[in-house]
């Protein structure tokens, strides 16, 4: 089956190249002439023997001068141990002989724009070529993009099947396709980032070039779900981190097969818009309302127009039209193409908006008055073309006809596969804008090192130990003393001031409170001596062994404005990220929490208090900055940091409290 | 345009009824005899004559004995008051005169089974005739249904553009639908529910009738936005008062236009799952892994397979599989058309699964080789025959060719579009299944009375006002005493045990926190004294004409175990509702909250507590009693009620306390 269809899109596509059938047992297959051995000459080779003959193939590959290979030969990484040894010693092999190796256990990739198809499923013809390329680590998803491609027009310049990622990654083809001048936009299908620094890199190239990079990551690996004492391992769970690296280097994320390929082909028409304050114009009050529900949770905005764009559309609109965004231009338009445009016009002359997503249905066959139809589709590419940036879309997700195809790439026009894949595509176009607005310069890497405090030490730090840490970075605790006996602890209380906090304080005890370790409000010192004994004697019994110190006496916050946790953790491929999220009791169980890559900057940690669904009261820029200093913290510790958590932290009208503090080093 | 395309389809569909053309000016068009007037004999009349000339073709209507009529007319309802009463008029003339009249601003309909297209939008063959009907209020819509269905190869019994429903309403051709044979599943897309009761009647007789009604509702109404004291009002938006309403009468709610078509369409082919529990077998890793993605989050449940199931599995598969669910069956299927059908079989015979997901791309063209093409159609045909509940999905969302489906349909095979869509509709039928499951029995409906306590009053009561009327439905507050002056507050204070909390009293303040009137834990004499005036004082200066009766003195509770909200609010259009949700801080921040129509019972408010996110810790029993008392005591209210709170309601470890509560009153 395989080679059945290798052949066929060798030869059936208008490859310019020669091609020939090797196998050490000659004669004739499917009417071609079967080389014993591969001849002179040959630049790449499909390699599709059993796992055992991999080696030797690879070898007379080598030997031929073959530059580089396609082993579409499973049975390696993919089948445990085993058969990563085999795929490490064939990689290895290949280096040593030059050989460029894609694979193993993919099939192959199609080449567009030379309509090179070294692909084992048969593809079918019409090739359109253009600007998106799509890389995919299961192979059989290049068929979907092809069919998909071509139901909706969309131009492509390689889809590619990368396997086990053996030798070449994903990151290597996203760096190719960033040097690629025909590549506009870069797609990837991916169930997991088995080179973290090659996609780092690689995506901070692209975001730089322009080209975006839209991915659809699917299934979760193993190393994310490591649980871990501290809060912040289950708040920062694989998903959020993967959102956080990808908001950091300009990757879009999608959803869904459907709206990765309509991201990318929208992005690789129509670019990207300057903002996010769009004008709708629709064909129908369905539509209207239709939109109006989908832009709901999206970063689209959707203002109404000024006054002034109103008046000049009332002037234009039959006498039943609204002029309002979004706006149904009637069904008249059918019958007057002139009036789509003159009201694009109006809304783009003196609307002030910076996209435009427009509702069209053009026709589907050239029908009984084909220079009329002509005329539909010429007035629409002409409006098109004067707006800044304009995504056009259909109603339905239906395929484009033959003829709808081609006349709109003739007039240079890209429609959207229905209302529904149009919004989330031009989401993903204003997601993009943002992120590129927000790229900042590379900073001068510096010098880290871990603070002296952390020498040595390895596990949980005691809570005062994790504050004496965070106070380095300027995250502070309230005042406290470390009283060793009942009297200390009432005397520390009487010299700090009623209200006071008791809590049992030993570094083998992370989670005081189940232990029954801390005791608030105590508001006289007989409370307090009492409540010293207590705490211990729970902790003791919560844990035998510990070593326990005593406990820490602490004021007890009580005019704070707003309860939020701070944390970092290290992801084990991405480094340390920092969160912030609601407090107290609601911590796991609403999972209110913002996350970025550390470090983070005092504006950008104020944006991630913006992004909390419970407001923020109180001193945000002291919050802002007790976050920075966790990021400083979080990378400063680098691979030593297992996880940190700051809970609660208490905002002040005046100023943030660490009330409590656990760091976890590896 | 209309005329032309009206022609078209009455002529040209194979319709087996006369059609005829009626203008005053007599003559030819588009080659066919004009009549002056409607000739004898004449069923139904399609009207498209403008606003002012619509009664007299009414009256024409009339004398000719037209039973029913499309008016396309626009110029009525939606184009406000004067077009209203002018709508008004024409509907009960028609009304006289024995017309059922669909419209007026509406498009017509088509009924695929007597291919018949009344519609002003031409219609392209074929016309595939099933067991799908679809409802929508903008016209424009169903030539988008009739395309979609064309491409996925559905087959549709009917579609309704209904217009202005100035007659015959969205409910009206539900529950014709419901009586029609031919209808399996009914779709609608709305942008308003014009009429409450009837869509309500309608709803329940399709759940009891098991036709599927399949809502997009698209858009706002005005109604919902009410803003009232209690937080219930803003808590229970429109979007979830909908929900709680779909959710009792069994509608399965959907958010695109393409999901709307594909959730109708899987329903109409294959029912509904008697269950949740879903196996899934694939062709491709990509395919595993972009299920495992989509499927988070929604009702379905993919438990991995048993053991004998794995071991009969490992037997069929080749040795580069692996027996997991989702599982993967190779690209060997493709070669292997038995393997899929084994391998279904296995996990049907022993696996105990209630649905299944299989994810196939049969041929697209019959190619070199069609009897073995037809032979991997026939065989997934009868695997899947086999089955309790099977959806079959191909791969992406592309239009299938006609041979595709031509050759589905004759081995009655439904394909659902894409993995994406495919995935929806299932979680539909999943969601159908188990409001099936709940449909209970109409109970009796008993008289309902308001309580004599709110007799004469409107308005917000004060807040015992509001805990006595809650009392009489089981909702019971804390022992508390209105005190007058501050001697009275600390005589009440000593009387019930410290800690007390201190609210001044009054019908005319609703928000008596932000007014600066509540003092929690007090634990002394003294301090009750002075927060009785300090409260006072505050009050006064926050609302200077309000009349104050004191303050409430009641024991401060300090050993709950969870904090709610109770609500109830009344609908304008679908009545009381009933509503829980996490307390304190987080009400209006975190939105965390669960809503039904009143009343419930206590499974139904224990499953209320569940769907919360944040864990309600305690006596759950007694907590979602308050419930049922809440809903009771909105029933009763009637159209008294505008909202009511319960907030907080402290859960205990033994019984529930209602510390708060506000009841307003229209």
């Amino acid at each position: 089956m395989w080679t059945q269809a290798l052949v066929s899109n060798l030869g059936g596509l208008g490859f310019d190249g020669e091609f020939h059938l090797v196998n050490p047992r000659g004669g004739e297959m499917l009417g071609r002439p079967v080389a014993r051995e591969i001849p002179e000459g040959v630049d790449a080779a499909y390699v599709m023997v059993g796992t055992e003959r991999a080696p030797e193939v690879l070898e007379e590959c080598g030997r031929r001068g073959v530059a580089s290979a396609v082993l579409l030969t499973a049975g390696f990484k993919e089948m445990g141990q085993e058969g990563a040894i085999l795929e490490k010693r064939l990689v290895e092999r290949a280096r040593e002989l030059g050989i460029g190796l894609l694979g193993p256990n993919c099939l192959g990739f199609v080449n567009y724009h030379r309509r090179l198809a070294a692909y084992g499923l048969l593809v079918v013809p019409p090739l359109l070529a253009g600007g998106v390329a799509l890389v995919s680590q299961s192979g059989a998803m290049l068929l979907h993009f092809h069919r998909m491609a071509q139901a909706r027009g969309i131009g492509l310049a390689a889809t590619v099947s990368i396997g086990n990622e053996g030798m070449l990654t994903a990151a290597d083809f996203f760096e190719a396709f960033i040097d690629d001048p025909r590549v506009k936009v870069i797609g990837a299908l991916l169930e997991g980032i088995r080179d973290a620094a090659g996609f780092l890199r690689a995506s901070e190239r692209a975001l730089a070039a322009g080209k975006p990079l839209v991915v659809f990551k699917v299934g979760h690996t193993e190393a994310g779900r490591r649980s871990i004492s501290a809060h912040t391992g289950s708040l920062a769970g694989e998903d959020e981190v993967l959102d956080a690296v990808f908001r950091r280097h300009g990757v879009v994320r999608v959803r869904s097969l459907e709206e990765l390929v309509e991201t990318c082909a929208l992005l690789a028409h129509a670019g990207w818009p300057a903002g996010s304050r769009t004008a709708v114009l629709t064909t129908s009050g369905g539509a209207c309302g239709i939109v109006s529900d989908l832009v709901e949770g999206t970063g689209i905005e959707m203002p109404d127009f000024p006054e002034n764009v109103k008046r000049r559309l009332a002037a234009l609109l039959p006498v039943f039209g609204t002029p309002q965004n979004p706006m149904d231009t009637t069904g008249v338009v059918v019958d007057q193409p002139a009036l789509l445009a003159a009201c694009l016009d109006a809304v783009n002359e003196e609307g002030g908006y910076q996209a435009f997503f427009i509702n069209s249905d053009p026709p589907r066959e050239p029908g009984t008055n084909p220079s009329r139809v002509e005329e539909r589709f010429a007035s629409l590419a002409a409006a098109v073309a004067r707006l800044p940036f304009a995504a056009v879309a259909q109603t339905s997700a239906v395929d484009l006809t033959d003829y709808a195809r081609e006349t709109l790439r003739g007039h240079g026009l890209h429609l959207c596969n229905g209302l529904t894949l149009g919004l989330r595509a031009l989401d993903g176009a204003i997601a993009y804008s943002r992120m590129r607005a927000r790229m900042r310069r590379a900073e001068a890497p510096r010098e880290r090192a871990a603070p002296e405090l952390v020498a040595g030490r390895s596990g949980a730090l005691s809570e005062s130990d994790s504050k004496r840490l965070l106070e380095l970075y300027g995250v502070v605790g309230p005042e406290e003393w470390l009283a060793a006996d009942a009297e200390e602890a009432a005397a520390a209380a009487e010299s700090l001031g009623f209200p006071v906090v008791v809590k049992v304080h030993s570094a083998e005890i992370a989670h005081k409170a189940a232990a029954g370790g801390v005791r608030l409000r105590l508001t006289e010192r007989e409370a307090v001596r009492q409540a010293f004994e207590e705490v211990l004697e729970a902790a003791r019994r919560a844990h035998p062994s510990a070593v326990i110190d005593g406990a820490l006496i602490s004021r007890d916050v009580r005019d704070a404005r707003a309860e939020l946790i701070l944390g970092a953790k290290r992801d084990p491929m991405f480094g340390p990220v920092v969160l912030v999220g609601a407090g107290g009791v609601f911590v796991e169980a609403v999972r209110d929490v913002a996350l970025r890559l550390a470090p983070v900057d005092e504006e950008e940690a104020l944006e991630m208090l913006d992004e909390l669904r419970v407001p923020v009261a109180g001193d945000r820029g002291a919050a802002a900055r007790a976050l920075v200093g966790v990021g400083e913290l979080a990378l400063d510790l680098g691979e030593r940091l297992v996880a940190l958590d700051v809970n609660p932290l208490f905002v002040l009208e005046r100023g943030v409290v660490a009330a409590d503090a656990l760091v976890v080093l590896s």
